[in-house]
Parts: structure tokens; C-alpha cells; sequence
């Protein structure tokens, strides 16, 4: 009795809506998009699926969010796509105003929503959502980053990806942190069985690799479509994952999101920062110091913007 | 302990790879392209997303036919797309000769595969590859069509998908005939419930539909990819789901594909067609003379082709 | 949207229930039996697994047939159990009145309902409350002789049992049979593989296995379970795979319930007996009238018992 | 490929080793017992199942406990049940014998499995066997109580079970204790959303609902069998879910077990007891010391009659 909504319906709005309802978390599902057309195919595209493998779940493609109503959870991945050699920051402008509009409108048809951002720069677009909008909301953050440095350690070292345990932190991005301090293979600190593997080598896989398979793919979908399904099943099934996504946090008078691993279920905690390490503690510390300053400029740049 | 072999990872061997592993049908998955960097970088993509399930799967992309090797389903998804407007036929002596140069390379190191066929035309292609490497073929053939053809009766008639049953048979794509004694809603034929709705109107749409995703969405992915997926599972679980694809017969001295009714299952068969009423078999043998008509032809300009 | 009800939970309906629930097939069960607290216990016990699996789904234990209300499937188990040593047969009389209470009871409060048949002796049951109830009835027949037949040969050959297809039809218990032109382990005809494992140790197998089972263990769990769940599963899903259930048809002016491979989906049937060769259809004729003679003077026997 | 191996599969054993062999969690999968023909002829029974669901998991029943060798992971459910009346610690002595004989025999053939103790008492048990054995072991502690806990509640609010959080804690058993602080329903802290339902009625039902379901069903089955299948799972597909599970640590220089919330994942680490408040922290270490006193008490006397 799950009902979930798609705020835009893209590639990436796609593959995420898919890995969803075919994992069985939404009766219902509202696939919204600007794009004419576009949700009500996708629509088709995803009722004949639906119909082999004999689900009953209800399926609405729409351009008009006012058909975007009672949702339990919302996900929003409206907003430009990152092209090649364009960094998150760059998108803040352009998409912190989708998110405000979007503020405006969600929340007053969907009472008790949790709301999930996906839309980049993610971290800050969560952060504009949640001070337009008034609603809990949670960034998918570094849950991505996560995956990826524990599937390239497994890579690497030669086990599989589900031996390796450990979480990236801070910031979604560039300035990601590998928290060391909880990275085992099998259960053993990382630099016991590294052998030769370096941290340097890991942490620039994680940086780089999104680069590289948007230019070869045009986009990442199937790694963050699948991780960012398994934040909503956590939620839905209340299992109770811990994951590394970004939530709330009240800094120097603002609401930032920052990622720490945290438990995800019907409710979203208790954070693990409180067991880390200093030195990880401290490295958080900075991430949250560099995200306020650089979300602060960029809001106020946006708060001028939007009042002219 | 399945390995899978996909040919061609474009947009929907993507999709299907994809619905594949993650409904856990493989133990092993091999993932070709001849475009360079795209299977490595699509693995990237999946051993994130598989990092986050928690699989043992192993996952290789390569662009070396000669790393597919000892696989037990090779899907072929390798050919040239079908463009807006452009028919599943125009298609055929493109990809057929890419059918063949498969069918040279893959069986001698894959004994004992089953092949399925995805690139289209995709029955006369099943043939050509049956043809040329001697081997069991089956098409995907009218599966999709099956789905489409349920998904909008329940739809008009507001009832779940999985209440409706019935099969599209004969041909793939625009000479494809609804088995019309075989639908049936809640287990009540089509003509008692049908409240208005016609039987042109329902062919209209599993004939027009595959056309309009493809002028917006640009090509048909998540509904093929999905009934694709459930092939593959029926034959690796051993379901023996009943499945309209399209399996070899002989026919006037040539193997041809056509799709009816058949159990899919460790072994694909037995087939329904002979409890079928006799003026849904008749127009079954329209469907076997017309493709042969076609196929001949095609097939005949492709060996004078392949000959100079 | 599946509400599903279990009429018995002794240790075979609690295994079942537990099957379909935890596949996901329910999303309302009623557990219903004469037992007293024994519905509402076993209810505490499915709700901390379903809290642990974090499941929306609603479940019922009573000790009221009232409570049995608006379901979709109904699963009857009531009925005494099959005790070392007793024929099926035996339980004819004291079971049939169990049936034919039932019969009276559940349908008019469960309109449109499918019931299906587990207690035993399972066909002849089903016969009767169909008779009783004019209410369309399937008996779980020798779906779970054909998995035993399956497994058997399997382990005998040292194949997976995914591997090898095929069916036993007729009366469920000691007088089904093996429909051997079914018979193949990975495509071959069983004789082609057998390597000395003869049909008779198979057949042998198939009808002494129960009993060796409820010797050591006090009665047959697991494996009807997960068989009798695979039928509502493919009931539900739609998914239509073939299975050997026995489904009613009239012979000398009674309904009598015989197994014979037929599609499991929306709609019971097509039926694969047309496609079977001539010899496998008499051996099922003879079944036919083995049942109906037994049948009838049971039958007989019981109208005059249920008169006085 | 994870080998599974359950050493004792009476009624809590068979229903452990089917819910985690049918959630997919195994590809070999032992099965041991000391009563003859029993793991033999549920190894049957298993492989009926297998056969419908076309599923390669390899089952071996045995009575050897020769044949346990290369498991990954060990369920441990060899020990006297406890009876209606019986307390989980009158059980100590006889049961501590067969953990000190298992202790002996598994590990050589089983290097770096996992040890997962299910046998009452059963925090006491997994501490004998880690004494002995100087494998790491865990039990499946206050994982079943947490889930009672949450379904009572869900069920006296009449709200789905996944939107109750929270834990039990400590040892577990009649001295479990409720982390209050950590239980929310719909996120909000049950001091808000209670509606007149006591923390002493939800307390009370968490400690007398095993004594109920044993009383009336002759044994608590489905519930635990899911819960510890859940923490298999977790460990397997290295979830990481939070559980309150018992893990070692070392106290008055012996290692006993005790419930908290911890991550569990391919590492069984980190624990969330860094981050309860005070006062939760206090009642741990309470049940710390209790444990101890009892376990130190008992464990003398156990070494005492081992010594004669």
C-alpha cells in the first residue's frame, strides 16, 4: 500500500522508477515529466512489463502535477542532467529553481511525504527543498560512492563485492570522504589485506569513474538507479539498511545535508557518526564547513535571482 | 551456476542484461559490444549495482566474442536498430549478415547453449542464425505483443493485468494475429466482457503501439526488456510458463520461426498449437506460408549477397 | 490485493500459509481453524516474521468461519491427516463431511472466489465440495507427484532438478501416472539418458517416497507447500505455467477431478491433454474411470450416511 | 555460492534451513542431525520443493557430522528444547555438553565460518561455544524480541509493523530490556503516538508471548525461523541492516554475549551502543553484569562436571 511519485522521468527517472515497482515497493506509481508525452509512453512501456510478470500495481504517466497526490514517498529528478566536464556546482542556478517551484507545489497535496532527492547537485538541491518546502527531506548523497569503492576494492582484491563493508561520507562529489576507518574486506581492516592496493587509487576510482562512464555511456543510470531503489526499499521495508545518504543538519542557522551512514527504515536514524573516529569525525567537520560556504553563496546568489 | 552471454549492449541489451541479473538468473554474466569501452564501462555500472544487492554475480565486459565461452543462454540483441518509420524487414540483410558472422563464431565455443534471439527482424533472424550455425534458436517473437494485447484489455476494461490471459500469434510485428479464442478476463471470454470494446481497436493498439514509444521514448525498452527477462527465467527455473515466441519448424525444406503458444522450460515445448480451435490454427498457417513467402525472398537476395 | 484464505492450519496449512505469504502473494490472509487459540497464536507468530520482512501484510487468525469473508483464493486443509499406514482413500467419508459444511458455508460470503483442494483424499474432495458448493474447485492433484518425479530422476542422474521436465497425471496417490513421452532431462527423452535408472525405480519412488517421508517425520511438509504455494503463486502472478493439477470435468453425470498438465494462470486451462500422444490418453482414461467407480460408491456411501 | 550448514534440523531447524534456503540464500546447503533418517529424509522433502521453484541449491542431509565441511556460515539449533514451564537457563548444563562436543568438531573442517548460535539459552550457548571452539560466533539474541516488539505495537496502534522502529536489548529472554529511546512509530517517539498503550503492557507481551505460542502451537517456529533467516541474509547479501543481535565481548576476562543494535553485514560491526543515551547504556551494563553472574555461575559448574 505503497504509493510512490517520479518527479521527472529522463533516463535516469526511468531506470529508477523501474528498479522500484519491479522490486515490488509501490501499489502505485505517479511518473510525472515536463517532457509531452514522455510519461504516459513511459507509461505503456512499463504496463507491459507489468503485465508479464502479473503485478497489480497501478501505473500513471502525467504532465501535470496535479495528479501528483497522497504519495508516500516522492523522488525528484527533475532538473538539467550534468553533461561531461560540467561540475554539480554548476547546475545549483538552474535547478534550485525547479526544486523551489517544486516545493511550492508537492507539499500541500502530499501530506506526510518522505521526500528523496536525486536531481544534482544533490546534497544542495535537497538542502533548497527542504528551506522552500518545509518537508523532511533526504539527499541520496554518498550512497553512490559507497557501492563504488567497495565493488572496485572487490574488484581489485579479487572477492566479491559483498566481503567488503565500508562508507563514503561528507559531501556527494569530488570532495567525497573515504571514511578508512570502516573499510574491511571479510571482516579485516583494509590495510591488512590491501596488498599493494593503495587508498589514493581507491579514492580516485570513486571521483573519476562517474566521469568516465558518462563519457563512454552519456550518463550514469543502472549503479544509481539500483542504489537509490535499495534507499527506497530500506525505507519501505523498514529494514533498517545502513547507508551513506545525506540528511539534515542545522549549520550556522541554515539546513545543510551532509552524508553520514545512518540507518534507513521508517525512520531515518540513528546516525553511526557518534561511533566514528575523530580523524573521520573531523574530515565530516570540514565537509560540513565547505558545503555551507559554497551552499551559502550559491544561495544567496540564487536568493537574489529568484527576487528580481 | 548460469552463465549468460549478452550480444550487443546498446539500449536494450542494456535493459535486458540488466532485468536478467538482477532477478538473479545468472551466476555469471558476459557482456559484448563491438563499441569500444562501452561493455567495460556498462560493467562498471552493474558491479556498483551489484555491490549494493549484495551478489556473488561475476559480471565481464568485453569487446572479444572470443571471451564468450561456455555459456548457457546467448542472448543476441546485435544488429542495426529499427529507426522511426523504418520496417522490421528493411532490417534484414543488414543484420542477417551480422547473424551469420555469430553463428560462425559462438558455437564452437559455447556447446550446448541455448540461443535466443532479440535483434529484429527478430524470427527471421532466429532462422538465418539457426540456419547458418545449426543450432537450437528460439525468437522472442509474439511475447511482447502477448503483453501489449493484455496490458490494454486490462486497461479499457479497468481490470489488473493479471487478470487477463490470451496470446498473440503467427509473425512478430504487423501480421501478428490475436488468438482471439484464447483471450479471456477473469476467465470469461473476451466478447462477454468486452463492454464496447472491439477486437480492431486492441489489434490497432498491439500493431501501433511499438510506433508511438519508439517516436517518443526513441526505441522500446523497459516492456521488451522485462518479457525478455521472463523468457530467460522460465528456461533457467524451469517454469514452464506457457510463452508465445517463436520456435523452428520446417517448412518447405527451410526452418522458419513462428510464434504460438508453447511451454517454455528446461525443454521449450510441448506446443499448444494443436489445442487450438481450427480457425486460429488456419490463420497460423496463413502466418508460416507469408513468412516463408518473405523470408525466402530475403533470404535468397542475402545468399547471392554473402556469395559475391 | 490478493486476499487469500487458509481453512486449517495444522502443520500442512500453516507451512503453506507461510509459503504464500512470505512470497508475496497475499496481501489479506485469513487463517482459519477449529482449533481454539491455535489461529490467533500462529497469527502472533506469522506477524513478528512479517515485522521482520517489514511487510504491509494484514493477517487474520479466527476460530470463526464468519471472519472468512471476500476472498479471493480459499485453501482448505480441514480435514483429519492422512495417518501411517492409512490409505487416502479411507479418509473419504469422515472428510467429506468436513466438505460438505464447508460447501454450505463459505460461498456466500466469498463471491467469486477460486477454492482449491488440499485435504485428502485431495481429488475426491474436491469433487465433492464442488458438487456440494457449485462452486469452481481445483484439486493440487499430482503437482507434487510431478515434483517428486522430477527431483528423483534428478538426483539419480545427477542433473539439477531445473533440468528435467515432465508430468504424472491421474489420481493423486498410489494409482497415478507417469506420463513418460513428457519426460526429459534437458531436452532429451528420458531414455536417452536414463543409464540404467529404469521406470519403474522412478515410479516407485514417486509412490513410496509420502510414506517413507511420514514415517520419520509424522507427515509431508515442505515440499506440497512450496508446491501447493507454486499454484497460487501462478494463480495470482498470472504467470500460467503448466502444471499437473486436477481440475473438474463431468463423466457419467458427476464432476470428477483427474490431473492433467494445464495452463495455471488468470484462467485454469488450456488443458495439454489433446497434445499428449494416444497411449498417455488412455492410461489417463482408465484413471478416469478408476476414479469415478471408487468415487461414485464412496459417494454413494455418503449420501446415504449424510441422509440419515 | 555460500555453504550453509544446520546442525540440528528438528522443528525450528527444518523451518530455519527453508526459509533461508527458499529466500535464495544458499547454493549448498547440509543439513545435520543425530536422529536417524530424519536430515535424509528432509533432504527429500527440500528437493520436492527445489524441483518447483527450479531452483540448482545442492541439499545434503546426513547424520555424519563428517560430511559438515567448507560451510561459510553455521546454524547451530543441536540442543534440548525448552518445554512449556522450563526456563531458558535450566537448560544449561545439557546443552553446554553438546556446544563443547560441537566446539570440538566443526571448526577443523570448516575454516572461517561464521557460527551463528540458535540453541537455548541461547546467549550463554554461543558464549560456550566461542569459549571452546575460539571461533567467532554470534547469537541470534534479541533479534526475535525486537520483532515482537514491533508488532505488538504496530498491531495496538493499528499501523503497518514497517512503521514501528526500535530494539530490544540485553540478554535475551525474561531480562530483555526495551531501548524506549529508540522506539518510534512513523518516526515520531512512542511517548507521542501511544494513546494510552503502556510501556509495561508492551513489556509484558514481549516477554510472555513465546510461553503463550509455546503453550498452544508446542513451539515458537515461524517468527524465530524468519527473524534469523533475516540475519543470515543480512550477512550473506551484506545488507547491513541493524539488528539486536549478541556478540562477544570480553567481561572479568571471559567472553559473554549480549544484545545491542549493531550493523550486521559481511562485518558484525559497528554497534550503535556509542549512541544510546545514558540511561539505555546504564540498563546494558546492568544486563552485562547479570548476565555474567549467571554465566559464570553456571559455566563453573559446567567445567566441573565436563572435568569429572
Amino acid at each position: 500500500m505503497v504509493k510512490i511519485a517520479f518527479i521527472g522521468v529522463g533516463k535516469i527517472g526511468q531506470t529508477i522508477a523501474y528498479s522500484v515497482i519491479f522490486d515490488g515497493l509501490a501499489s502505485e506509481a505517479i511518473l510525472y515529466d515536463i517532457v509531452p508525452e514522455l510519461p504516459e509512453k513511459f507509461e505503456h512501456e512499463l504496463r507491459h512489463a507489468i503485465a508479464t510478470r502479473g503485478l497489480s500495481t497501478e501505473v500513471i504517466g502525467t504532465n501535470s502535477l496535479d495528479d501528483v497526490t497522497n504519495a508516500d514517498i516522492i523522488l525528484i529528478m527533475a532538473g538539467k542532467p550534468r553533461k561531461p566536464g560540467m561540475s554539480r556546482r554548476d547546475l545549483f542556478i538552474d535547478n534550485a529553481k525547479i526544486q523551489i517551484d517544486l516545493a511550492k507545489q508537492l507539499p500541500p497535496k502530499n501530506p506526510g511525504a518522505l521526500y528523496i532527492m536525486v536531481a544534482n547537485p544533490v546534497d544542495m538541491m535537497a538542502s533548497v527543498f527542504m528551506r522552500f518546502s518545509k518537508q523532511f527531506t533526504i539527499s541520496t548523497g554518498d550512497a553512490v560512492e559507497t557501492m563504488r569503492l567497495r565493488s572496485y576494492i572487490a574488484k581489485k582484491l579479487k572477492v566479491p563485492a559483498n566481503k567488503v563493508t565500508g562508507y563514503v561520507a561528507g559531501e556527494h562529489g569530488e570532495d567525497a570522504v573515504v571514511l578508512w576507518s570502516t573499510v574491511k574486506v571479510n571482516g579485516k581492516p583494509f590495510e591488512e589485506v590491501a596488498k599493494g592496493l593503495t587508498k589514493e587509487e581507491v579514492e580516485n576510482y570513486v571521483k573519476s569513474i562517474p566521469g568516465e562512464i558518462i563519457r563512454v555511456m552519456g550518463g550514469t543510470t543502472w549503479g544509481p538507479a539500483t542504489i537509490i531503489k535499495d534507499i527506497v526499499r530500506s525505507v519501505v521495508f523498514n529494514e533498517g539498511r545502513v547507508m551513506s545518504i545525506a540528511t539534515p543538519r542545522t549549520y550556522q542557522g541554515e539546513i545543510i545535508h551532509i552524508s553520514v551512514p545512518i540507518v534507513v527504515g521508517a525512520e531515518i536514524g540513528p546516525s553511526l557518526e557518534g561511533v566514528l573516529p575523530e580523524s573521520d569525525r573531523q574530515r565530516l567537520n570540514k565537509s560540513v564547513e565547505d558545503f555551507y560556504r559554497v551552499y551559502k553563496e550559491n544561495l544567496d546568489h540564487l536568493l537574489q535571482t529568484v527576487k528580481q
